[in-house]
């Protein structure tokens, strides 16, 4: 039964019932401070007065004085007593600023995240709670700048049976995310004496930024229906492509492309590097194999979970032939200490046990379906724009009617609270390219999607 | 009731009991693929006639089809029906090669990681069912290079009490760990035209490692008693300190010191860069509160969970002055899309839950045990070595025996399955440092930490 109780000038409201008067007494008394009912400097009861007062233990008063002295609410300096720090106006002041929310648009149909909504959070906490019970206290220390070797061990098997990498264990390197593993890529190949990392004309502006943070010259290779025009790569020493579904066209690169590519390499001894970034979600035949298997020596296979599980884990992997491994590692220990454990545990069970499949599963069929609606309204309500990349992943390319801009669009769009891109941001020449959106159906939570949709089909088409 | 079958020339136990028969299926027919006892390239019976076999709907063969099709196990052609995919030998050579454990030695007084055994597993899993269950869809989207905004709030608060910070949450980055920070800094530095980064001349390697990568000059400031002597700092544009218990000295930097290089910072524009990395830890009086306070505009105050709760979470901070945080979260943006949100939105709960406190005090008392066996245990055996830096932190410096020498003592504790580390790995200049050793008292579980004392005693008077 809480009880009121008025020392130091102060009502304070303290629950003494049970085992918990500790706790109890901690807790009103760090409010007081952190609300600023009790004042800095402001001299405290001693522990025998005050626990005289409200008729407990004084080991209970002192006890919940030494927490607040070691959490910096209270000061404690012998002969002066305990008093109220003037740490605690800080406090105030630190988190009277509100982190404001950024802002949303309602509808979202730019590239680039999956719905993360539809994380499996129970099955992912599961996971979590089994990994971290079983996994060794080291699991938790500094680790291998490789990755854990849970993880690396389970990647292994999954990639090699789901996306045909060749790989064993000791070639993957777990980094933050692709970004990550990109810049990791890019200081070991300055580090080896490379100048320029050829890219596709289309793609990734980050890319390209942290390519040249690393200090290597951008050179561009067109890109066609085909993907990546690869005959041009010339003296690149290294190449960034995405061969499964380019970013952002939604081309595969072709299978003669394919082969040339890796010729290429291995002739020039050029490195290949191939962004895997959705190869888990083709809708309409087999997932297309990793270009990787075709030359282990020679291509570096980049794979991440934030297009199968979301961004916000920050987990990628790299499989690196075996001559750059050292060298990668090497620049990942230099880049911070090991990608969280907890997490590379938690994703090594939740491929191990299954989730992890399941997971890109029920996805891709949702993902599937999003875009068959997402294509049937297109084709309803703006038959004549033309569509494609629709074979996997999770946008589509969306040429524009004659006459439009996508800056026009993409301002129509947002008065009614949709959020639009389109192609231009990803060009990396300087030639204009036709006016196109990049769509993507994957951010919305499913209820939106209807709405999301509903808005594009009237934008494209604002005088019927 | 598991039943036998012989069907496509294998035998196969199938339990059709209950509701699982897919699963069941499913799990049977993966691992005959995973293990080889199907073969790859083997035709499979189509759905129809195995479901007559095994007396179960076709549906569920085909479901259990489909999804191994998705899996990468099997493949399916139309036409030419279903078969082991080829892949399925490929997973096999993948995880054929076991990961080799890396060899720990039996007892290590290593500096540099906490006690990882008792990071609070339960209290740490149970808050992250809480954030997870109540995190807004995107804390798991691509975030904020900044950090997610509730770990902001709540480190501003926690930094501004515990650690005396003059903080908001709008000038806190969250990194990978404060060797990703230090990482963002140098760039920045670099990127604003800096030059030369000042470095304590006993300190961590990998820092010194960080900053040549990023290009800049590494100076050198002397270490004594009082911590750096900042008086010869000069024209060094910026400056990495220790002030809290100098790495690997365990001097806290003296009063007069710490107003000299904030004087120093305001005079010629230069940057502090605080390492508080076990500001925590302090035993014998009210911790040393941050340098950044004195003069939030000229310093960084770098923190980290890697002693507090263990270096595996991989989660550092920096608190920036306002005129440098947009440089160093466009850097940040760079080399990741950002740290683990379920990582970082548990990190939050758990400290405005009061867990965070619990756990630094908890260890703090431990680690003050520690200390004190350690102590008590080096006067009683060898009284003649003179330790210092115990006032705080999870390590001591050792003074070794004229005639010694650290390689010489750690060959022999090696022989006695105890791993040390020396002084001389932590000095940046060519001039010799008397021998001692770094005794970190904070890695051994409770339970080894008897051993490695004893081991440690017997070590240093080899012939008593």
């Amino acid at each position: 039964m809480p009880e009121s109780w008025a020392t130091f000038g102060l009502d304070l409201h303290l629950d003494r019932t049970g085992s918990r008067v500790r706790a109890g007494l901690e807790n009103t008394l760090r409010e007081a401070v952190r609300t600023g009912r009790l004042v800095p400097g402001l001299l405290l009861p001693s522990s025998r007065a005050l626990a005289a007062d409200l008729g407990i233990a004084r080991n209970t008063v002192a006890d919940a004085y030494g927490q607040l002295v070691a959490e910096g609410w209270l000061t404690a300096e012998r002969g002066s007593g305990t008093r109220v720090a003037d740490r605690a106006a800080a406090v105030q002041a630190a988190t009277a600023t509100a982190v404001q929310p950024s802002g949303r648009p309602r509808y979202d149909l730019r590239p680039g995240s999956p719905d993360t909504s539809a994380f499996p959070r129970q099955a992912w906490l599961a996971a979590a709670r089994r990994a971290l019970t079983a996994a060794p206290a080291e699991a938790l220390g500094y680790s291998d700048p490789r990755g854990r070797p849970e993880l690396r061990q389970a990647l292994a098997g999954y990639l090699a049976r789901a996306r045909g990498v060749q790989v064993t264990p000791d070639r993957i390197v777990v980094c933050a995310g692709f970004t990550q593993g990109l810049g990791l890529l890019c200081q070991t190949l300055r580090n080896r004496g490379a100048t320029t990392l050829a890219v596709e004309a289309l793609g990734l502006a980050a890319h390209r930024d942290v390519a040249a943070a690393s200090g290597l010259t951008i050179a561009t290779v067109p890109v066609d229906s085909h993907g990546a025009v690869v005959s041009q790569l010339g003296n690149a020493g290294a190449v960034l492509l995405t061969p499964a579904h380019q970013f952002p066209t939604g081309a595969a690169l072709a299978p003669q492309r394919r082969s040339h590519v890796v010729d290429w390499a291995a002739d020039s001894g050029g490195l290949v590097i191939e962004d895997d970034y959705d190869g888990e979600f083709r809708y309409d035949r087999q997932p297309v194999g990793a270009l990787q298997a075709l030359a282990p020596g020679h291509v570096v296979y980049g794979g991440t979970a934030s297009k199968s599980l979301a961004p916000g884990l920050g987990l990628g992997w790299l499989v690196v032939p075996a001559k750059l491994v050292d060298d990668v590692i090497a620049v990942k220990a230099r880049t911070d200490r090991g990608t969280s454990g907890i997490d590379q545990v938690t994703l090594a069970e939740f491929i191990s046990s299954g989730g992890y499949d399941r997971q890109v599963r029920r996805t891709r069929l949702a993902y599937r379906r999003r875009r068959d609606r997402l294509v049937a309204a297109l084709r309803e309500h703006s038959p004549a724009l033309p569509v494609s990349g629709i074979t996997a992943g999770l946008h589509l390319l969306l040429q524009l009617p004659a006459g439009q801009t996508e800056q026009g669009i993409i301002a129509r769009a947002a008065a009614r609270g949709l959020a639009l891109e389109g192609l231009a941001p990803y060009n990396a020449t300087p030639d204009p390219q036709p006016p196109a959106l990049v769509v993507g159906y994957g951010t919305p939570p499913e209820h939106a999607l209807t709405g999301a949709i509903a808005r594009l089909t009237a934008v494209l088409a604002p005088d019927r």
